[in-house]
């Protein structure tokens, strides 16, 4: 079953760039680049043992790392477990975790695991689906479909969760079969204050001193699961040099877009996506300013806004740097030319080149209107997820909207269905900032503003559909209640959801056909022509470098490489390592207020601690958001670190890969163990990750 | 005898700007802003308390610091002494110093401090020496003629040092009385590798780890010196805001240059500067790969060179930010608009300003000879200081060159006769750079360059210049014969050194006349205008604002201020002061590579300190290079810190104040105290430095 082909690599004409750039596919990747540049030639064992120990997590990265399951990932991966499973009691965003039985180990409500199964090439099937004379509507609606028997058969065949995934922008499609666990429990978290510390300020800044780790454990039939391959651990990290591998979902990139693409995120997303941003950061203050026990709550929505701002930022400033640009301009320009501006690709490619800049200019009012169109608490999306799945449901699977196919229902239900607390104030305060900017932005005539608000204030409307809503709580006994009757509105499709006077049933059921109309306008106008011509523009790619260049980030599973390597900055040197010290001295140097305050196991135990240990390292590896929790492993694929971040010089790669100070940054092996022995008492799971054995 | 007369401060409308700019003459420090913008009103007795208790060091600052004539300054300051006390079996540049009995302190050849005693305004002598109609040539040898009348008169009259100093570009003239200390013994200095940590790429950084201090001891008539006035030492340091003060000498500044002198700056003197920088550098590098002897013998060079291309770097990035230089024309509009374009003073500031500009233009070609006209190496500087005295000494003393004058003399001859070791293949190597920099730039017809190599390549000419020449050697023994060789030829006035057959003696023979020229015309040209323009527009200026703006730095005393104040720095926090844990942690990231290696000492005795000790500190007190060794005090006039450096992002302040992220960067008085104490054993220092007593 396993079709990967890792030993395809056509021997082609390269790609612009001899850097260690590329988050490669596992079926294609730079064996020559590894053998060329670093003398390292891994065989086939070597991919299937990487692959099949890493999981995905829900927006970011994980891996096996012991015989029994045990998974690491973030601590800001795993954050959102972490938070629901404190109480008021028990609050263990603050003061870390660590069970020291299997009893001890908690289980949260509706975590998931991915570990990639098998891949296969389904690009015949997916290409031949297209009607002879379709326009690129009903194209893409024709591949769609197709996409979605393909994605139900496997699931058939193979009972994995599959879905076909559209790689080099309609150059080639991929079916990815994965194996879905669900029972994770929590085995150890630091302190979310040592986690992410330095806060907001700290965030994609180097040099770091983050212990963001967290661990998991998977279980089976109420065991420990033993999986098919797991990453053993090395003691001592990575040399300064060393050849490092980064094996991980990232979640979006912009490398193989087209000049007028990039300069619509320039001009268009990414102004209005921050600007939407530091409203919803200065709303989510405001909350965090009530109390002490709204800033536990907001915490995780705040540190996720903030964090958007500061790579959104970091990526604009990329494009605007006039260098950025130019070089894209000089890719686009060197692909034609390969080609040869009049030969028949040249000439289509040009075409495919200008359509596409055509439909972005088109789409300008249509995107505003769905970036200002938002209702962001959560149960909003829960309510408009009822509203959607018992109408989708009524059609056949093919006809669905992919979120709502067979092969995703499992892990769409226990996302509506989690048991999660929900925070009425905070969810009413997010909504009014929504409403807010839509008013302000859209105006008051707009539909989707008329139909949310009603005619009412931000505040009035926001206040009006939570006040009386029975779909969330935020005390266990109603957390309940509140589940049952999400389950009760589903079970009873569409004419339950007709019926329901629910206030945030009564907003999704308003504003669903409108969010509808605007998506649907966007995939004929906009992503239609776009997957059209991109698959012009991939051919043209393939036909002038081969397969010698990687797919842009899909949150699928990626191989990138690079080596650790510190760097110049400011006319001085940045060290490839952090150790406790550096933790201790920005402590000190800030005299411990906040964000650099430590808790109080760190003040306490310090003189425990080699102060020398490795916290943090910096290596050249090409990632992305969506690569959080990744694994770094050395050539014998053994942990050496785990990737949390890119520093700030990192950001404009979203678009161009540099790495004379871009870095991708890591807790180091040596930090983790030092501080689960010294300040955790956790032997046992220091034992675990480190216990020699086979894999 | 005491005319300083601080409470002149004129109430007139402000100059551009409200920071804590400033490097102000205790003459007239910003009483106005002290007391507005940080309610601190300091009485007359507070400034000559602070003044008599500093001292300047050749090319730095320092400051009193105990009852019995301790004195404070920078390692770095003091390092050409180290280097001198050093010795092949003792060194300690390396390994540090520190003399636990009067005994042991050790005694320089040369070393020489100043205290100024008073300064009196004699602006009105030095203009009126400028007869009705004299050409800008001749004003500027009449005033140079009264300044040196004026000079000689003061030091017969008060037995100090006393020197003319040329405040505001020509719009103030005043005496400067200097009290001079010529027995001057070392008592402590750390490893140089500590105070210097992080060498050249840590060099204008901040964050940052140096211990970047040493005292001395002043004595007269062979026992300790008992200083009118010394700083008290605080042993908590600043706290993050605090107001503190900054006195020391500041070489120079260009706040009140006009546009196109700025711009000559950043088109000529600049580039050309570091042109020449890089290559020494080579040089140097070269020289000191050649072994450790070596290494050691070029450190000082090599730090003096790095330090020069770094600040120069800074300056010139500072210039080449198109917003620096619109700020610096908005200055020169607004003082033109506030005099008014029509009126008197406007119309003369404007024909200043236009006769500047050409001047400058004209000037480029001599300055460009002048500045490959060069021959730098220390016996090259003793030669031609031996030919040019003694020509000098057959003139009255007031038509002599300024560095030959009877007030200068004294100190001229300790340099000329010092009895530093000179290293032959050191010095080689120096002349061979500058000799192959000027056959590069200015080519082979060159007058100094054909002058210089007499037809024999860079290499070549230096080799003959030093091989035989009996003026200096490295050996303790020939070292005296080398200084009474010296001797002899200065008092065998011009006859000796027309016979000398010294190649040293004959190449400064040969290329005084050239270099005389030079000067001449430059004086004739640029200096003559620029003194007579300047006045003008120090005049406009005054008319303007008052005297609510301080003159551009000119290595004499100032009073700078600030507050101690960390900033941001690519999207996060930079610390207002680090700490011991921060050294150990650059350390340790680097693995202990040079240049963040730490001595023995330090390795072995960590664990006697507090590591959480702060160690540096900044703040936004408005300083340039002179003010190294300036000590940092606080309101109460008490020692919290010593100014070693400014970060990158105060370069630029040469030109144009800014406080955002610009900083002075000192060393903490807890730091050094707990250094002294638990590293040094120097127990009885630290008790001295913080023992509680009047002053």
């Amino acid at each position: 079953m396993n079709l990967l082909l890792p030993f395809l690599l056509a021997a082609s004409p390269s790609a612009p760039g001899v850097l260690d750039d590329g988050m490669w596919t596992f079926d294609n990747p730079p064996l020559e680049k590894f053998a060329k540049d670093h003398g390292f030639k891994p065989d086939k064992d070597w991919f299937d043992r990487v692959r099949l120990a890493c999981v995905r997590f829900p927006g970011g990265s994980g891996s096996f790392v012991s015989a029994d399951g045990l998974v690491m990932t973030n601590h800001h991966v795993g954050f959102d477990t972490i938070q629901k499973l404190s109480t008021k009691e028990k609050d263990l965003v603050k003061n870390g975790f660590y069970a020291p039985t299997r009893e001890d180990e908690l289980k949260p409500p509706d975590l998931e695991l991915r570990v990639l199964e098998s891949t296969e090439d389904v690009t015949k099937r997916v290409q031949a689906a297209v009607k002879e004379g379709a326009s690129p509507k009903e194209a893409n609606d024709q591949r769609k479909a197709e996409m979605a028997r393909i994605e139900k058969e496997e699931k058939e065949k193979t009972g994995l969760e599959c879905s076909v995934v559209n790689l080099y922008q309609g150059g080639l499609f991929h079916v990815y079969r994965y194996k879905v666990h669900s029972d994770v429990r929590l085995v150890f978290a630091p302190e979310q204050q040592v986690a992410f510390y330095g806060g907001d300020p700290d965030n994609f800044t180097y040099p770091r001193y983050d212990l963001d780790c967290a661990f998991f454990r998977v279980y089976e039939d109420g065991k420990p699961y033993r999986p098919k391959s797991w990453f053993r651990w090395s003691a001592s990290g990575p040399k300064d040099g060393e050849l490092v591998f980064v094996s991980g979902n990232p979640g979006s990139t912009g490398r193989l877009m087209t000049l007028a693409q990039i300069e619509y995120d320039r001009d268009i997303l990414l102004p209005q996506t921050l600007k939407y941003g530091h409203g919803m950061r200065a709303a989510l203050k405001a909350y965090s300013a009530r109390g002490e026990q709204e800033e536990r709550q907001a915490k995780d929505d705040l540190f996720s806004v903030e964090n958007g701002i500061k790579a959104r930022t970091g990526y604009l400033g990329g494009l605007e740097n006039p260098q950025v640009m130019a070089r894209k301009k000089a890719e686009e320009e060197q692909l034609l030319s390969t080609l040869g501006a009049d030969s028949k690709e040249g000439v289509a490619l040009s075409k495919a080149i200008s359509a596409i800049a055509a439909a972005r200019k088109g789409i300008i009012p249509t995107a505003t209107r769905m970036r200002y169109s938002r209702a962001d608490a959560f149960l909003a999306g829960v309510a408009l997820n009822l509203v959607r799945m018992t109408a989708e449901l009524e059609k056949k699977n093919e006809d669905r909207l992919p979120e709502y196919r067979d092969t995703a229902l499992d892990s769409l239900k226990r996302q509506i269905f989690s048991a999660r607390p929900v925070y009425l104030d905070l969810e009413e305060a997010k909504l009014t900032e929504s409403f807010r900017q839509g008013l302000k932005e859209l105006g008051p005539d707009d539909p989707f503003v008329k139909a949310a608000l009603g005619g009412k204030t931000p505040a009035e409307a926001a206040k009006a559909a939570l006040r009386g809503t029975k779909l969330g709580a935020a005390e266990k006994d109603q957390i309940e209640a509140a589940v049952a009757e999400r389950k009760r509105l589903a079970d009873g499709g569409t004419k339950a959801i007709a019926e329901s006077t629910d206030p945030m049933i009564v907003l999704a059921r308003t504003v669903d056909p409108i969010l509808r109309g605007l998506r649907k306008k966007t995939e004929d106008e906009l992503e239609s022509v776009e997957t059209l011509n991109a698959e012009t523009i991939s051919k043209a790619r393939f036909a002038a470098y081969g397969r010698s260049i990687w797919p842009d980030a899909t949150f699928t599973l990626r191989l990138s490489y690079g080596v650790v390597k510190g760097y110049e900055e400011d006319t001085t040197l940045v060290p490839y390592k952090t150790t406790f010290a550096g933790l201790y001295e920005r402590h000190a140097a800030f005299d411990g207020k906040p964000p650099f305050d430590l808790p109080a196991r760190w003040i306490e135990r310090r003189d425990r601690l080699n102060l020398a240990t490795p916290l943090n390292f910096v290596c050249t590896a090409d990632i992305i958001g969506g690569n959080s929790g990744s694994p770094v492993i050395n050539k014998d694929a053994e942990i050496v670190g785990l990737i949390f971040d890119g520093n700030i010089q990192s950001l404009p790669n979203r678009y161009v890969y540099d790495d004379v100070m871009a870095r991708a940054v890591a807790v180091h092996s040596a930090g983790m163990v030092e501080a689960m022995k010294k300040l955790f008492d956790a032997g046992a799971l220091a034992e675990e990750l480190t216990a020699v054995g086979g894999r």
